[in-house]
């Protein structure tokens, strides 16, 4: 697959400054445990970059089902329906994580 | 929209049955909490009838990608975007549910 | 394991007022299929009702936790640990469901 | 609160080991979209990011039940009840999340 055809090219630079949020972030959790602070604090922070790796995903699959399942659907039946049985497998990863 | 374009057509009568499995499934939880049983057994039945919808949903929300997402998207664009758009929504309301 | 030492016994009747609730919701999407309504509008349903639960879910762990678990703490450094554990294994079955 | 409170001392060292893995993950995946990797291919990698961040989550949760909230319900009623509020809470962040 040619990179041209990936459904998250037009927003490269919002997700790679979102990975280096959480990035940042998932030290910062580190930096906490180092400093001994308290458990729910840590957790509140687990959670919330839980949710923020939550809306790449999300972002990342609009994208996904806007750019490569509607040009496979538009492709042929049988392309069309190989995407929507990948996307589908990873919804359900994603629901279940 | 005609009854005829919705994606769970096919599997209509699977989708029945899973759900009256699951309002049997709800009753017999009332059913412990009436017999006093013990909480994490309880706790257990909510889970196993979550993950049964969680089963219904992912199952409906391929069929609807594998019919009307696909169906807009072989339309028009602005149909295929419109869909995509509404299922991303409905996608990020199962992640969070 | 007698009946008055269920956490939730205090709210015993809000419980199965929830749970009644729910039965009803489920069977409000049996009807919403039954009536080929819009997929879009039943996974909206579904997310309802998958959230119920897990305030049902959420409301029970707490009444465990603030009764079971405490009163197996007072008791002694084993029935705690062995009920911590227990309670741990049931959140990550909440977590994951 | 001093150090020595806190639920996860004994397990810190694991804790930052998994932590540090996470950031690695994460550092990861912003690399695999930087080299215009397959949509999906991420998703799964954001997804198992997910995960290890929910076992951190349910392994702290496990330590905060057996030692804070332990301690406080030994302490005094009042303790204990503040500690499983607080506690509940955490949890329905980590469910919502």
């Amino acid at each position: 697959m040619v990179s041209s055809m990936n459904g998250y090219d037009a927003n490269k630079d919002d997700l790679q400054k979102r990975l280096r949020r959480i990035e940042g972030q998932v030290r910062g959790i580190a930096r906490m445990v180092d400093e001994d602070e308290y458990c729910i604090d840590i957790l509140t922070q687990v959670s919330a970059v839980t949710k923020a790796l939550q809306a790449v995903s999300l972002g990342l699959m609009e994208d996904h089902l806007g750019h490569c399942v509607v040009d496979a659907a538009r492709e042929s039946h049988e392309a069309g329906d190989a995407k929507v049985r990948e996307a589908a497998d990873a919804i359900a990863r994603l629901v279940r994580s």
